[in-house]
């Protein structure tokens, strides 16, 4: 009997398509295996008869042909990949296939995914600079990667506490934040049946998962750290490796002689591994049993194709401690860690601050490319400031943005009540948003080849007033109408030439409609022309159009 | 009989301090009228005794010993400095004196406000890189000054249209809007009842009041751009300039052969003024009278010291359209007339985008300051991407944050509501809020002076447990607080050494203090030190302070 089979427990995950759009496959020929690759996109049909189709991460959830069953778990698709895999100098790692030059079908389904070429998805993962997180025991999960030159990702961390919520919630939670748009999830459940939450995530899972393995150790010794041992850590590492997880946070560059580092700081150490760590070194007058016995854990994260996500420790919790000589020297030694990883064919990822005001958000991936040999870099924000608990979400978006144009790869979310409490489903929904819209803005920034083209689409939508469009395109169609509905609710006010902002007469955008038109008629194709018609027929134009009145904003 | 005395119009505004806080005057002398200055603070006492006094904008409202009549209007202040001063060089404005070498009261004000010397403010709007928006009939006003060598400051824009809110909600929207931290506010009233909604705001504003005087020119035709005139328009300006419109956008830089550069964008024109000037040209293909008649208008405005918005007519409303020819054509217009306003000893600022990728912010500003000769630039948002509806508060506090940083002077609000809807009173205080956090990740990044002391003040709370202090620190207290209790209300949390996010146990920040408290008992002053005395006392250490366990977020 698995833990899914405990019929106590009965997860309602929300189903169906995002509004206005539904699930399409890609259908993407791997020739090595001869098997179709089913690449999962959302499909937004706008009303003029033309279509765009976006990167998908909601998985199984939100294909209405799809039937879901909790208690089974998602279809174990890879499954039949992994066991076609042959040990490749003893790896079975995408770093050992990619560095010997083996494109898997992994691959190939994150270069459709992406609009890539596959070989160009390979030669980012055999330099390290990007990472497929893909444990062998969760073949539900749909490929996905975490690189500079790819677009960027976000992370929800979810997970039940003692008292707060319960399995059933964390597996809707988890549904929740894949359908809004979270590309890997982060399980940091404590308290009991931490074993059997995971299980369940991990089954129902589309995407990546990752954990803090220390903190299930923890739970084992009852909570105290001094009491932890390397083999306890060991023995946990491979439970949550057998059950699936993709990454794991590892705190291994929090040393000894960096703990005094913290002495002088506004906020000390603000990471809950961090501190766990710290607090064993100083117990023990020893150095951290992660960063003595790491070549051990390599071997084991080799054997699953596991991903270090090498954890900041010593991360600045508040704007006073950004970049200062504590959170740099744990960055060294993350990037010694780094390169004695990839020597055993393992993926690393580096996780970074944290609160970091905006100029020295740039030091910051600089440091880390350059330490860590371009390691994909998985930052928490950072918060611009500190002055704003109950809008984290948004203080850390503006760092989160600015950061990933800087080359982040992944950015885990803040949600509101970062500081204040434990966030509800709408905290979730909320931070996933925020998350979305920063990294494609960062997209955005870094020129991505596709990422315009969504921004375009709704932009096109507002100008003609396709309403309707404006609403299915956006990254939460239901908040757009429900926004606009609640001023002009009525059914014929989503066709119309104006919003409720202007009231019902034309708009700013008409004018440039007349403009067009003029050009259209005239076949004139230059601006040059355009403006040698205009003066030709200025007459005209004021006879046929001369009432132009408000827009949507000054 | 004015406007106030309609008893039929009775608006129930805000007021009381806000929570945690309250008013205090800094006095200051003014040595040339020998009077004493009260300088506004918002006061934030914390529980250890000390305080932070923080810039406030919500004027009379939040003084707890203020009787606040809003048929009466707020008291006069400023009407004996202005009656005791001589014309210089025929003109009365802050920038005439200001080029004579003369501090104004108003200049006195601002230096105690900001923390600056008072001729560094006298210098920086003596070259126009700053300007103090007064008009001299608006003698209720608190001095401020919009410069990027100061705080940046943010606008909240309200007003009401023909149907949806009444005179009496937008006085308060005002007040709300200045209670939470608009330094400016701008009335974008159109309908019936424009003039009277104006007066009333004015009378009762403690912060300058922006218009954009040609929508109440369009109401005086009915609505149709091309009987626009001159004559209609100039009148209009000095009926809001007897009020006391402290500035006034004037989309002067909309030319003729402008308008077909905007042609081929993807959403043309997106601003109300912008098109409202385009239609006139076409239909009666001429240059903008705005443009012809600008010499008389800076007369004008030299007459009450009102201060020019130069507005940005062609600014982009998409990320497509960002930065390109009929913007920056625009732009070297608003610099030509920045010049000739200055020469009139009449000040200006210029408003920026819109919608702009992250990539192509630096851009604006360089060029702004370039064109402008520094001008203040003011500009709405931008908005980072155009995917997301109903969170541009969000996607523009992005950009917001990083234009502030390279220079932008004042940034005007975006609420959730932006391209959906009109903003209610929720959505007024969440614009306020969130771009009172982008203004200071900017001043934070910009390395003002003063800037970082309040996220210290805010991260030592934290650090230190005092929940109530970080609640009253925070920008929205009542939120921050809100949000705590959802989770734990009880009184006894307020003091706990813990938050809900993982209950009752000491968290991360616990062991810094051991390690701070170590350093401390051994007298030791330095790192090396503090280290040195770990090693010795690791035993002792692990035997006092060994069960450490979760900390606030990992």
């Amino acid at each position: 009997m698995t833990a899914l089979d405990d019929r106590s427990v009965q997860p309602t995950v929300t189903s169906g398509p995002i509004m206005g759009s539904e699930k399409v496959y890609l259908e993407v020929d791997d020739p090595a295996s001869g098997r179709t690759l089913k690449v999962p996109q959302r499909r937004v049909g706008l009303s003029n008869g033309s279509h765009i189709d976006l990167y998908d991460t909601s998985g199984p959830y939100t294909d209405s042909s799809a039937t879901i069953d909790v208690h089974a778990g998602l279809a174990r698709t890879r499954e039949a990949w992994i066991d076609d895999r042959e040990p490749i100098n003893g790896a079975v790692t995408q770093l050992a296939y990619a560095k010997a030059g083996v494109i898997t079908p992994e691959m190939r389904f994150i270069a459709a995914r992406e609009g890539m070429d596959p070989d160009f998805v390979r030669s980012e993962v055999a330099i390290g600079r990007a990472i497929i997180p893909v444990n062998r025991r969760h073949p539900e999960s749909e490929p996905m990667i975490i690189g500079k030159n790819f677009l960027v990702k976000i992370n929800a961390n979810i997970g039940n506490s003692a008292v707060t919520s319960s399995v059933a919630e964390e597996v809707e939670k988890m549904v929740w934040a894949s359908r809004w748009g979270a590309d890997t999830i982060m399980d940091l459940s404590t308290g009991k049946r931490i074993h059997e939450t995971r299980e369940w995530i991990i089954r129902n899972s589309p995407v990546p998962v990752g954990t803090v393995p220390i903190y299930q150790a923890l739970e084992k010794v009852n909570g105290d750290p001094a009491s932890l041992t390397w083999e306890i850590y060991r023995d946990t590492i491979i439970e949550q490796a057998e059950q699936g997880v993709d990454y794991m946070t590892v705190h291994a560059g929090v040393l000894l002689r960096y703990v005094p580092l913290t002495a002088k700081r506004v906020t000390g150490i603000v990471s809950r591994g961090g501190s766990i760590m710290a607090a064993w070194c100083l117990a023990h007058h020893k150095e951290s049993f992660l960063y003595t016995h790491y070549e051990e854990l390599c071997e084991i994260f080799r054997e699953y194709d596991i991903t270090f996500s090498l954890g900041d420790g010593l991360r600045p919790g508040s704007i006073a401690d950004a970049n200062d000589e504590a959170q740099f020297a744990e960055l060294r030694t993350l990037g010694e860690l780094t390169h004695i990883a990839r020597e055993h064919d393992v993926q690393v990822m580096i996780e970074g601050p944290g609160h970091v005001p905006m100029h020295k958000i740039a030091e910051n991936v600089r440091l880390e490319e350059e330490l860590c040999g371009e390691a994909p870099f998985y930052t928490l924000g950072p918060l611009a400031t500190d002055i704003a608990p109950g809008y984290d979400h948004i203080t850390s978006a503006i760092g989160a943005a600015q950061i990933g144009w800087c080359g982040t790869a992944m950015l885990c979310y803040v949600t509101p009540k970062e500081h204040l409490g434990l966030p509800n489903r709408d905290d979730v929904k909320t931070g996933v948003i925020t998350y979305k819209l920063a990294a494609h803005s960062a997209d955005l920034a870094k020129g991505h080849p596709r990422a315009q083209e969504w921004d375009d689409a709704l932009s096109q939508a507002r100008f003609e007033f396709r309403w309707q469009d404006q609403f299915n395109l956006a990254l939460d169609p239901e908040t757009a109408q429900a926004f606009h509905d609640e001023t002009l609710p009525a059914e014929p006010a989503k066709t119309a030439h104006f919003c409720s902002m202007c009231g019902p007469k034309f708009c700013s955008m008409k004018i440039s409609q007349d403009v067009r038109k003029y050009a259209e008629e005239n076949g004139l194709s230059t601006v040059e022309a355009i403006e040698k018609g205009m003066q030709d027929k200025a007459e005209e134009f004021a006879d046929q159009g001369k009432r132009v009145y408000l827009p949507i904003a000054d």
